[in-house]
Formats: structure tokens, C-alpha cells, sequence
């Protein structure tokens, strides 16, 4: 049994693989057969695209499937273990767990990071409860560490551009300003997955913004693995000239983590993070990437993600493609 | 490529060619294949009949349709173009259009009006957004202007008892009290159906609640090229006598727009505006019609409603066969 | 036409062909179909299994199945006869009965009492609203009285362990602490099915949390008819003795129903009413059951829920077979 909750779990091989039979998908090559399969998804955040791509993917290979929206549709859920239950919890999460592994063939979860205790959220304890109560394979929809089907889908959509090897392209991940401090699952999974294929990442963010610090050590190791290469930096210039990516996203900084106010106080600064003409410009011809929802004219100006560098639809497009390669790969394991 | 935002956006023929489709399913006669074909439905208000009847249309016709609330399930959009997006809204509708238009081969919307500044809401800038950006067929589940598949079920309705040429057919739509100043997409689009069938129209309203001038103007039109009649009067025994269908339906005045608190007290005065049956028998023995949610006994009198004589339950019926019709024209384009 | 409000509709017969082919369902042995059927899932209130096993259900025997929250998809309902409808409510429960029973083949609801008049709530106007008004098979998903679908599945797990032959087989029913006071449709439709099978029931529950005079009633009536017993206690040795299941669950007491303050005040003295390692030594090994969400440590000790002896899972699992076959029931009719 597979699960699917990070990139970073699988070899570059196998991921090549997932991509050539998403790609297969999409050009209507091949068409998985998942009927008499169940998956359920399970919100405990709002979603637009990852819950119609899911949905349609399901649907559009003949399995069933079903979503609920946790805490909505549902009840608090309990995440502690040996907890006497008085509160508000009316359900352990691992009795949900257990439950829905007996009614599903897989469960999609997704489980934003509260914004209080990084040290507790970074173990994705929803995730996790899955895992190790469920007895099916797990999908993760964006965790607080990772979104491995955005970024699967990202890289599908940048190997459309240039070609499969992507070894010692150069990419920049960058920082953009953002009126909240946004969980750094895309960031997370985008230097990992950058770093798995051997790009030239050139991670671009002001003081402050590094990732968690098993992430960028992860993201080193994956990188000198790949023959690739991991730059740091804050410098526009450096960070930017010759490259053919830039993938824009905003997060909160660790450093203030679960202190909204200071946090914010301290982003002020770096308002003039926003990718604009002038700072595409300085890349080699650059498409520009983002996982969407966006906030334009503050991520991003509306002439850069409306210009014809801009491939932020094909993304999108891309997660209903790489969503049914990974279906079928954890449905035929 | 073709969208169904208005009726009045088709030939007369055109609907009647639909309404005929609508009719053969009913009877079981014809069943349009819609396997392969996926629909979004993104309601931005509740819904209880069209939310039913839109999914069960295209599960029994073979496509595969996702329901989304926007807001609930998603996220805050914005909806003016060039804005700086540093306040509630987390994604422009244009970006989110962009993104369904990839994943569904066609996008039905709903979306009310706010009930703040018609001058802005009259142009439906939901809807136009995803005419503008999805690139695919968007099929209207009621805006600001128009409820199209309510009013195509309604004539569909009225040609069961009366026959398939409805030109010269005495009808009355009637404004109704109603605790709330409601959206005028129904009778705008009911006044719209019932002039391009050329039916003899009473738009029966006190002083105060005629529809936006666009729609009236439009409207008379109709009515002069399908050789029918548009009456307007506030007077009961003018407005029903001789009437087959009393068509009724509340809805907020014009003139009060954005100010609920003076609407309100301005419509006091219009509380006997009510269907009972004394008023049902000024007619020449009317059908009662209304699109339901209905208020009883402030809209009309349970006595009324619960008659032989009502047949707001076929209506709601016919929803579901005129919207496969719908669904077939606009997937077959 | 049949519905599914309580197992007492049934006698022990029925139920125990429709447990037959439930069981046949579960082994692979039978699929019953259900293409072109259709089922609405209605739910006042939240859910977990019954929306995930339901939904599953008619999506693995081919059916459509379309939900609505009701409330927040939709708007509110007026319950009450004759009134005039000038409050919250914009639409009567009789006409969205009457409609969605224009659309479904059948209608599954979920409704739980208020909590504020049970003299009112004990006569599930809700349910009865769909009985009378919508013309086709009602299924409870549960009411303020019933939850059979929960105990069919449960009898069903009871038969796994102890074979087809329940009569005399001795169980016990307890009541167990709570923070708040839950409904009774679990202990009521238990107790029911409990002595329609002729075990010999002990109820097991403190002064002041006997179920609804009528249920008691009922339950002894069909105990004696099954040539079961039916035994009162609020003594844990009395009521655990020589056990081989133990049911537990919490409801408020109908003494001070409307009244949370005084009912949590009066319920403190009864929080040693827990299902723990001791109380289940008194037992003759009996198996652990509870109808799930449980808050664990306060209803059950996570010794005895997780323990080899607790068939709670199963019970979970069972939903969606039991399910299969009341629809393949309902719909055959």
C-alpha cells in the first residue's frame, strides 16, 4: 500500500513515471479504469480547485466518490491522544479515521496548520492520525508541510515547456507580500520537488522567510542528490537573472509564528515583493507560475499574470491530469 | 459555442424546439446522452430545486456534474477588474472562471444580487465574468436580471394545459407582499418568456414596482413582435379578469433599492397584496402559478396554493426535464 | 409503497430477511441494482457515516443520490400548519416535500429534535411532513424517536458474533455521562430492535433517564411477543452480570428536557456512569458496541474501546451493507 503524502517520499524515477502517465491522460492516450473504487476527500479547509479536479478525476476514471466538509457537514474533531473528551471534540479523529477506512478504498485529506504552535502542526497530526488509523491509502490535499499534487501538477506543466530533463534549469521560488501569513505547504513542496529533479533552484525570499529547517535541509540533501543546485538569496538580481521559472508565492514567516500581529508589523517592510514587469525583466524570458487562488496586484500585477508568459491556467488544468496519474498509481498498488 | 444567460437571448423557435426536447424526455421518449460531459455548479446562494434538479439532470443523462458554494466550500472573490486585492478576497472571479473553464465542458451559476446598488448589479457581473473568461457554455441558475430555467419549466407548464400556441393567452403576473424585498429575476424573466410567446400579459404591480425600464422597455417589444399584448395596471379587476394563469411573485421596489429599512415601510401598505381566492375568482378560472420558495398566506392563501387549481408542483417538476433539454442543447452546440 | 422510519414498521421476519440480504450484500454474494434509481439525502443536522455509507451506498449499486444540508444549501422551513409565514422561514416543509418527491424515487432525512418542547419534537414533524406530503419511500436517517438504520446495522454485528438466533441472548443497554444532553433516537430504536429479536434486554441507566413512556411501552409489548424480557436497573451488577454485549450511549433525561442548566446540574452526580474495565469484568466477556461518534473517556475508557472485545468498527462498517439493503428494500417495493 503507497500513500501520497509527499513528494520527498518517492524517487525521482517514480515520479517520472507519474508524470509521463499524467501526460499520457491529458493527450487521452490512456484512461485508468478506477470503477468499483471509493474514494473519499475530506475538507477541513475550503478549496476550489483541489475539490473539483478530485471530484472530476474520480468521476471522469468511474469510481465513486464522496466529500465532506469536516466541521461543516460534520463535527469538531478530537486530534489528541488519551484525551477525556468534556470539550468541544464530539469525535476522535482516529475513530473518524478508522470509519472512513472502512467505507473508502483511499482518503484525501486536507488539513491546514492552525497558525498557533508550529512545533505541533509541523507533524501534520491529521495527516498523520490518518495514516496510522485508516488502513488505506492517503492522499494528502495540502498539509501544513506539504501539497504534493500542486506541485506534481507544477512540474508536469514546466516539463511541458522544457522537456523532460530538468536538470540545472533555473528556477526561482520567490517570496511575494500578502496581507496574512499564508502555511507554506506549496513553497515546502515546490523546493522539494524542484530539488528532486535537479533544477537550479534559486530560492528568493527577504531575511526572515526560510523555510522549516528540516525542509531546507531536505531540499539541500535532494538537490547535490540530483546533481542540482540550491541557492539562497534576497537579492532581485541574484536571485532572478537567467531564469526561465519564476514560481511566486507568499507564506508567513516562522520566526513570528502564531503572533499574527508582529508577524504582519514585520511583512510591512517587504511590500515591494510583488512580481512585476521590472522584476521579470531581469529573468531570462521567464514564464511565470503561481498555484492560484491569487491576489493580484499585491502577489502579482495584472499585466504579468495576464501576459503570455503567464502559465498559471495550465497549472490548473494540470492538477486534474496528475491527480488521475496518482489516483490510479495508489488504486493499483 | 452557446451560453443560456436570458430567454430573450433566443428566437421564439428556439425555444420552442427546446420546450419540444423538454416535452419528449418528460415522456420518456427521448434521453440525450451526456456521458463524458462534465458540469460545475457554483452557487453563491442557497438553493433547494435547482440545485436538485440540475444534478440529477446530468447524473441521469450520463455526464458528471460538481456542486460548489462559493464562499462556503471556496473562498471570497473579487469582482472588479484592476483592484489591488489587499482585503477579503482571495482570488479574482476572472481566475477562478479561468480555472472552471479548464476543468468543466460547461459552468451554470448563481448569483443574486447583493441588494446594495442596482446600477452596478443590473449588469451581473458574475455572470459576465464567466461569459468573459471560462470559454465554455455558462448556463444562468438566476442573477440579478434573469432566472432562464425557472421560466422555461414555467412555459413548458402552461403549454401542458394550454397548448402549444400560447399566442392571445390571458396571463397575470402579479407582485405578491413578502416580508423581504426579494430579486427580481423571476419576474423579469417571466414578463420576458411571456411577450416572445405572444401571450396577452397583465403585469398587475402597485405604483412603485415596475422592473428595472431595460427589461420593460425590452419586454414591449417582444410583445409587439409576437403580436401579443403588455398591459400594466394596479388595479386587481383589471389586471385578472378574463386571466387563465395568475402567475404571483414578490419582489423589492426599484425606487428603495439599497435602502431596506424605507422599502419596507413603503410596501406596508401593499399587504393585501395577496392571491386568495376572491381574487381568484376575478379570473376565468386561472391556474395559480409561482416558482416556489413560496411565503403562505402572505404570498398566497394556503387555500389557493392547495387547489386543484395550482400547479406549482408541475412546475417544479418541469424543472428538471427543461433543464435536460438545456443541457442538451448546450452540450450538442 | 414501504418506508423506513422505525424497526418496529417491522416484524422480526422482515428484518431478519432484510439482515439475510444485508449479509449477502456484504459477502459479494448479491448486488442488488438500483440504475435509475434516485435518492435524495436531506439532512437538518450533521453526519459522518450515515452521509459517507449512504451516498456510497446507491453509488455502488448504480443509483443517483443527490444531498442537501438543509439550512445551509437551502433556507429555513416552516413546520406548522396554517401559518402566516412572515418569519424566518421561506418555505414550507410540505411543499419541499411535495417537490423533492417530484424529483427523488426516495428521500432519506435527518432531523434531531430541538431540544426545547419534546411533547412536540417526540411526533418527528419533520419525518411526518415527508410521509404526508412526498408521495415516495421516507428513509429515517434519524429523527427525534428513530435511528434504524444505525440499529439494523447493529443487530446485523450482534448476529456476526452470535449467530442468527438472538433470542435470549443477554444484552444490556447503559446510559453513560455526557457534557451535554444527546438525543434518545440510539437508546430508543436499540431497546426496540433489542426486544423485537427477543434478547433478554437489561437497561441499564440511573433514576431520571428512562426513555419515552410510549418506547418503554412498546418494548415490553414486543419483548413478550418475541418471548424475550426486558429488565429496569440503574445497579451496574444487576445490569452487567452474565452480559455478552454491552451498548452503550448517552441521552438526556426527558425529566428536565428543554432545561439544559438544571439537567447538566442533575447529570454530574452520574459521572462514574462510564464503560470502563471494571464494568466490563462484570459482564460474561461481552463485546463493547457504540453507535459512534463516542467521546472516549468520558462515555468509554480507550482501554475497553480499543480493546480486542470492542466491535464498534464493525458496527461502522455494517451502516453501508444494512443500507444497501434497505434501499434494495424501498425501491423494490
Amino acid at each position: 500500500m503507497r500513500h501520497f503524502i509527499t513528494l520527498a517520499d518517492f524517487e525521482k524515477a517514480e515520479l517520472e513515471s507519474l508524470l509521463d502517465m499524467a501526460e499520457r491522460i491529458k493527450k487521452g492516450e490512456v484512461k485508468p479504469d478506477l470503477s468499483g473504487k471509493n474514494l473519499i476527500l475530506l475538507f477541513f479547509n475550503p478549496s476550489l480547485r483541489t475539490r473539483t479536479s478530485f471530484e472530476l478525476a474520480m468521476k471522469q476514471l468511474g469510481g465513486n466518490v464522496v466529500t465532506l466538509n469536516a466541521g461543516g457537514d460534520t463535527w469538531k474533531l478530537e486530534f489528541k491522544d488519551g484525551v477525556v473528551m468534556d470539550g468541544d471534540a464530539a469525535e476522535h479523529i482516529k475513530d473518524a479515521a478508522r470509519v472512513l477506512g472502512k467505507y473508502g478504498d483511499g482518503i484525501a485529506v486536507r488539513a491546514f496548520p492552525r497558525g498557533t504552535n508550529w512545533e505541533e502542526e509541523r507533524r501534520d497530526p491529521v495527516i498523520k492520525a490518518f495514516l496510522d488509523h485508516a488502513g488505506v491509502p492517503i492522499i494528502n490535499m495540502e498539509s501544513s508541510l506539504y501539497h504534493p499534487n500542486q506541485v506534481l501538477a507544477d512540474i508536469m506543466t514546466i516539463r511541458e515547456y522544457y522537456g523532460k530533463d530538468l536538470r540545472g534549469l533555473p528556477v526561482t521560488l520567490s517570496w511575494a507580500y500578502h496581507p496574512n501569513p499564508l502555511p507554506m505547504a506549496v513553497p515546502d513542496s515546490f523546493l522539494l520537488g524542484a530539488c528532486i529533479f535537479g533544477m537550479d533552484v534559486r530560492f528568493l525570499r527577504p531575511e526572515g522567510y526560510d523555510l522549516d529547517p528540516e525542509i531546507m535541509e531536505r531540499a539541500r540533501k535532494l538537490a547535490r542528490k540530483a546533481g542540482g543546485n540550491l541557492k539562497i538569496t534576497d537579492d532581485f538580481k541574484d536571485g532572478l537573472s537567467g531564469s526561465k521559472v519564476v514560481y511566486a508565492k507568499s507564506w508567513g514567516s516562522l520566526k513570528y509564528y502564531g503572533d499574527r500581529e508582529a508577524e504582519r508589523e514585520y511583512r510591512q517592510r517587504y511590500r515591494n515583493w510583488i512580481i512585476d514587469r521590472e522584476k521579470m525583466e531581469m529573468t531570462d524570458g521567464a514564464y511565470f507560475m503561481h498555484c492560484l487562488p491569487v491576489r493580484r496586484n499585491v502577489v502579482v500585477t495584472d499585466e504579468v499574470i495576464d501576459s503570455s508568459r503567464s502559465i498559471v491556467y495550465d497549472e490548473a488544468e494540470n492538477r486534474l491530469h496528475a491527480q488521475k496519474a496518482v489516483l490510479s498509481f495508489i488504486f493499483s498498488e
